[in-house]
């Protein structure tokens, strides 16, 4: 499969081609894909008045996507509902390829196929404490539950063309490298050879998937933000003009690791008074006077609604610490909006009031709105198979002649 | 004149239009006269080979390129050079169009006029005090130094063809609206009405020219890369991609406000415990016993190569509050390395030790290196000056067209 052309690391962008016929060809072919997927279904014409190109144009570009099992041609509109001879309507194939998307979580696995309407086809979930398990059997059984959605797809007539898998961790630039993941305990694990799964593979960080979901689903999301997660750790992905910034080795983002308070507290990566001292679950459990495990971050959110003070207390803690990170975030990064996204979501009611008073006071009030996902803890797993969906209608034929 | 391609801002970058032959034809001009500018003399074979067309294409796109005057034949190579019929070296048109650059310093006017060779053609510098003064008088005094290096341009042969004006302040995505530059105590100033030179006007921020500079003429510059530079305030600039973050309102690149003890004193900005508030110029002159003051930077540089130990001392402290707010950027960006650049250059020597040990110990050693720019304070005027050079290279048509 092409790279995604919202990948731009060295090596996997192919924007800078020399213009060729054959490239403005592909292009054309994808804004076809792209317009029929986000609007369809549509006429020939329509997808030419979108798209700025002339109808014959379309029309034989229109005909190599439905050769190729891409689009699906709904049959001639009803005589009379327009003037003009009859056109037929065009849509995304129901059962031409899906994206499959995985996420390997502190505390769960899950997979998905999503199609090119961005359905979810098939589906599999399971709670399993992945702690401090070595990579070979989480993924033995990671691949296990991906061949059973690529048999369920497949089953529904459909076909699996790329796998994209969201890990806790920072992901090398070669897309399959997990280069660490402190909450797991995993280092320099090339998963290439550990998910046999037939179908060709990019590994990336849950919390940049989770900010391409954001971009992709979520609802009146700008195309500058800089989306915040948390599961165990604290992440951030920064979207600029409708593109990841990924960093020169593949690792922006880690907000976590932003000093607070220049003197606080060691942190395992080396600094002091890193934002995960103050904001990461283990600390804002100590705060809350409660012992660390699995799916501490729903106890949280409960006793937080429940009233418990100490819990409510360490939160506002939390914001706070959020709210001074990001105010060196926003000076730097000036983006459109915060996005608190993941775990953070849920616990957003008590994280956002101090947070949002120490954004804006140390900014004189300029700094950008601070606003919650909808998405919720599904995002990274959703724009994981979403990213694989992307890279058809980033380039269709490239896919079509590979598949 | 047509945008440059680094200018990403909404409205402003034609990437996306629809590729239509005409488009592909002005991508591929810019691509002839990018290859022609950094490597020649070449010749069409030459050309082809670099950009990936064919001879025949390269041919027709040359002849458009020597009608509008851009790109010179400098005759018949000399036989026996090389087998087969004798090329005509190509090369950039001496006497095509220069790029004029203007900078608007706390203490300096300066405006150069750089050629497609990146030669700097014509030059004029003014010492003088421009705190507080209103802009009026300011941009009276620019504009007369612009119409005399215009003037000194055109009798050598020249077009100037646009002129870009650096600014110590934020600038509106307009690029003429100065939004904010506290050190000449400007605000929601239109430079477009005050400065009357005829040419297509653009305005940014100075670091972000001092940025563009460095990319374009540093050597051994990667793509990816935080630069940094200080005149009063203390600014950054990130080139990721060869291109600059501009962040949603074009306010990136703050780096002076980043907190660096959440608990300090109080900033103008409304923050506390700002960068600035350590390593800005007041801050660095009160440490070190010294009254603030015009051109202050040049005498803190003296008194620490004479060995004084208060200077020594204040630099050492600026150092360890440039690492702090650098350990935070540089976790949230990942750039390949971070640039010293601007009247920083200077006290290099003095900054970096207490710098790189606070950013390696708080990183675990991880952090990209800091180097130090070669271009020192001519930085802006060159990126400016370069950036309309860029904007006829990357769009030759439009320009000619233009003009």
């Amino acid at each position: 499969m092409t790279a995604p052309l919202h990948d731009k690391r060295p090596g996997t962008s192919g924007a800078r081609l020399p213009d060729t016929q054959h490239g403005m060809r592909r292009r054309n072919l994808s804004r076809v894909m792209h317009a029929v997927a986000a609007h369809g279904p549509l006429s020939r014409a329509a997808v030419a008045s979108r798209i700025g190109l002339t109808r014959a144009a379309v029309s034989t570009l229109v005909e190599e996507l439905i050769r190729s099992g891409l689009l699906d041609e709904l049959g001639p509109e009803r005589p009379g509902r327009r003037v003009g001879r009859p056109g037929s309507a065009l849509a995304v194939s129901a059962r031409g390829p899906v994206g499959v998307g995985a996420e390997v979580g502190v505390d769960h696995l899950a997979v998905c196929a999503v199609d090119l309407r961005g359905e979810v086809r098939a589906r599999a979930v399971r709670r399993v404490g992945n702690r401090g398990r070595s990579p070979e059997p989480v993924l033995r059984e990671l691949t296990a539950m991906v061949q059973r959605v690529c048999d369920d797809a497949r089953r529904a007539g459909m076909s699996p063309v790329g796998l994209a898998v969201a890990v806790p961790g920072l992901v090398a630039t070669d897309t399959r490298t997990v280069v660490r993941a402190p909450n797991l305990g995993w280092r320099d694990t090339d998963l290439e050879p550990l998910l046999l799964s037939g179908l060709p593979l990019t590994v990336d960080n849950e919390a940049n998937f989770g900010a391409l979901a954001e971009l992709w689903l979520g609802k009146g999301i700008p195309e500058d933000f800089l989306h915040v997660s948390a599961e165990i750790g604290i992440g951030a992905a920064l979207v600029v003009d409708g593109r990841l910034l990924r960093g020169a080795r593949g690792f922006a983002g880690e907000l976590g690791h932003i000093p607070v308070r220049a003197e606080g507290p060691s942190c395992p990566c080396g600094g002091r008074g890193c934002l995960e001292q103050y904001a990461g679950e283990v600390a804002v459990l100590r705060a809350a006077g409660l012992e660390p495990g699995e799916g501490r971050l729903g106890l949280l959110a409960e006793r937080a609604a429940a009233g418990d003070k100490a819990v409510r207390r360490a939160l506002r803690g939390a914001g706070t610490a959020l709210g001074i990170a990001l105010t060196g975030a926003v000076n730097l990064l000036d983006p459109e909006a915060v996005v608190l996204g993941g775990a953070l979501s849920r616990l957003a009611p008590w994280l956002l009031p101090s947070l949002e008073l120490e954004l804006t006071g140390r900014t004189g009030g300029r700094a950008c709105g601070v606003t919650v996902s909808g998405l919720g803890p599904d995002g990274p797993l959703l724009g994981a198979a979403h990213s694989v969906v992307r890279g058809v209608l980033d380039d269709p034929v490239g896919v079509s002649a590979a598949g």
